[in-house]
């Protein structure tokens, strides 16, 4: 078929990946071990085991280009996988572009977002391996909803963590976890030692994704049938989003085009790395393809950031791992796209940063509303804050190729819908957004806290 | 394909519907006409040009069997369309049925429910009319949402007054209609003379569509660049859903079974007509499938109403519709369903149901609350309290074929999600959700007050 032909490009059910894809398999330079958070020797599976189980651990430190997606994974994909991939006609129309521009749709599963790619096989594994219950964070409560479907799905109990802002941000993500069984508690919360200790220094703290790992660790660790599962960050997180990207490119196949820019908005950086990674062969073989994570200026991780060993917490339980850091007790400003307020950044994407495979740009949170209203007014779908920050920045490569008459393939990842967020849309529309920028003394002072490592 | 392969059975693109199915050509007995409102004489196309253009007036009339959908308003469906049918396996098993449920699933639409399936025409052909502007009535919220979007689409106005008690359950839906373009009203309102009357002699009033349809007409007589839409129960209506059952029919061959039943839940009739319609051929032709319509027992339209001459909204401005109603002046308790607060029905609906080739059946607001979250946490998808009628009715079916030993075919219309309606479930939940039933008392006041019609 052409490109020209189609808006809604559809993958036949048959075309669903039967494999994730592992990038470490490719990367011109490993990432750097990760290390004991007591020790600070580099880690070694037991102390991993506290908290997941053996088959996460292994996919975790695997090298392996191609892990098996398990069959009854594969069965709950079918319910709203191949996602589609839309050519977004009307959006172009209104910026006069002449760039093709397309959006990968994760807000199609049921609970609104790419956070289920990972949620399943994470509760899938953990059921396999004998556990009853899982705790996790969650920021702007993607995340905390799609674990306790998952959960619900494979009969495990589930307790999430929320951020404080975001709890209060978006009251109805609670109700939401309930639908599915899942316990939702504010973070800080009472519940955990890290929990009562910030909420004793900081009473009025917003929360950040920091002290809520923290706090879903600590009860993590203190019951034989529970573990934590996290919805970012790690490799085995990555790898199971990279369904999204391989999907996208059987897609652009399917329309015979090929992308000269793939975005996705980056907090730890799984969506990004879903959409981002299955190009990383293409590129590393002299394909021109540019990967951009996008992040919001109140928390410029990789823009502002260091690469540098850090805890992925606030209480130090969890390994240090090097990436791209604020600090690990930078809290952000309480911005409306809560799952992009996290301190680090996925020790993956970090090393592929690093090595200039991947590019990243930093928004402003008005800048960004304003794209969403215009991707709503045209394409028809109301984003997630965060996801927005992808529309906002390939609303941008659009422009430019339409100033420089070059006629650019984009491909963006929208990876949820906005439906939880109209609290945030109400803000901006009574004037309420404001843009937070973090400013370099902020960061500086942040940074001067990091973990001494040799 | 075999029926016991598929879980998400899809429509390729190329078979979305080119016609509309019009059920008035195959109707044993053709509806009553309308009456002018005034004169009480029966209706004439001049009676309605203050409030619709002549291109909808036509269908309205139309007896022809098929009608061809605009080539723009099937490019614009294929945004989400044809709309996935999905066999419901995880609550089959939970309910340890025999039966094979399938639902149909509206909410994939970019606004969340079937209503854009009527909205992108009415907003085309007022368009090509010439019109600029467009008033409407909205109950919880999903027609208001999905008529913003399409007059968006179509460079139009649109002004939405959103019955009360709708407008304070669900917050947000005004920002959704907003991020759309769409002005939305609590209504009574003080914009209309209909409204402040109301105000002034009910102030505490939840409202009811009666009184919103009351104040979109006044509003829309008296611009003339404006004209009025309505998201149920009229002709053109029922003709545009009919492209849900279409696609069902040929969903279902596809996995070789055919429906023993067709539900869905009934407020104006628009969801209901949709899916179930295009089954009345085969039925007449001796096909064994029943249809049946869920409505609740706080609105017992059908049930427990008179198949009467009546006026469509509160203050008489509407045609004088043959209906099965409870009273133009009938004020349904403040349930969670609003898109099922609705004193009539739609005419199509009401003469068939007569006629006894549909049936219907009435539930109480708890039972569906109960089976929304069985569904939700079986199925994964939260619905809308409207559209959870429908699966509460086929649950029930299916434990009554499980009791009878039958493997029945059954199908529902899953008419939309319920992410706006997360806070009815807030409700319940808490224990808030009580079961308001209409009493004999009540019906009978209520009917007292219809229009003397010779």
């Amino acid at each position: 078929m052409s490109r020209e032909e189609l808006t809604k490009i559809i993958l036949p059910e048959e075309k669903l990946p039967k494999y994730y894809y592992n990038v470490q398999a490719d990367m011109p330079n490993p990432m750097a071990p990760g290390l004991n958070p007591k020790t600070k020797k580099p880690l070694v599976p037991s102390d991993l085991t506290p908290i997941f189980p053996m088959n996460i651990i292994e996919q975790e430190v695997s090298k392996e280009r191609y892990i098996e997606i398990p069959k009854k994974v594969r069965e709950i994909y079918k319910q709203w996988r191949p996602s589609p991939l839309y050519r977004a006609r009307r959006l172009e129309k209104e910026l006069d572009t002449p760039c093709r521009i397309y959006y990968k749709y994760e807000g199609v599963s049921p609970v609104g977002s790419h956070k289920l790619n990972t949620a399943i096989p994470q509760a899938y594994y953990n059921k396999e391996a004998g556990i009853k219950r899982l705790t996790t964070e969650t920021g702007a409560g993607q995340w905390g909803t799609a674990l306790s479907l998952a959960t619900k799905m494979f009969d495990l109990e589930c307790a999430v963590y929320m951020v404080k802002i975001s709890f209060k941000q978006k009251p109805y993500r609670r109700v939401f976890m309930q639908m599915y069984g899942g316990e939702c508690f504010s973070s800080p919360s009472d519940r955990t030692e890290i929990g009562r200790r910030v909420l004793r220094e900081h009473p009025d703290t917003p929360g950040t994704l920091g002290i809520a790992i923290s706090e879903a660790v600590e009860d993590a660790v203190q019951r034989d049938d529970t573990n934590y599962a996290l919805g970012s960050v790690l490799n085995h997180v990555c790898i199971h989003q990279s369904i999204i990207g391989q999907e996208v490119k059987m897609q652009m196949e399917m329309v015979d085009d090929y992308p000269d820019v793939v975005i996705g908005c980056s907090g730890g950086g799984s969506n990004f790395s879903g959409i981002a990674f299955p190009f990383i062969p293409d590129k590393l073989k002299g394909k021109k393809v540019r990967l951009v994570a996008v992040e919001p200026v109140a928390c410029p991780t990789l823009t502002k950031g260091v690469f540098a060993y850090d805890y992925g917490d606030v209480a130090g339980l969890t390994p240090i791992m090097k990436m791209y850091t604020l600090g690990s007790n930078f809290t952000p400003a309480g911005i409306h796209a809560g799952g992009l307020r996290y301190h680090g950044e996925s020790p993956l994407v970090s090393q592929l940063y690093h090595d200039g495979l991947l590019e990243a740009k930093a928004l402003k949170q008005k800048e960004v509303f304003d794209a969403a209203l215009l991707f709503a007014r045209t394409e028809g779908i109301v984003p997630a804050p965060e996801s927005a920050h992808a529309i906002k920045a390939a609303i941008d490569e659009a422009l430019e190729g339409k100033k420089e008459g070059v006629a650019k393939s984009i491909v963006l990842n929208l990876s949820g819908h906005g439906h939880l967020d109209l609290v945030s849309y109400e803000n901006y529309f009574s004037g309420l957004i404001e843009n937070v920028i973090m400013s370099e003394k902020e960061i500086q002072d942040s940074l001067k806290k990091l973990p001494v490592v040799e």
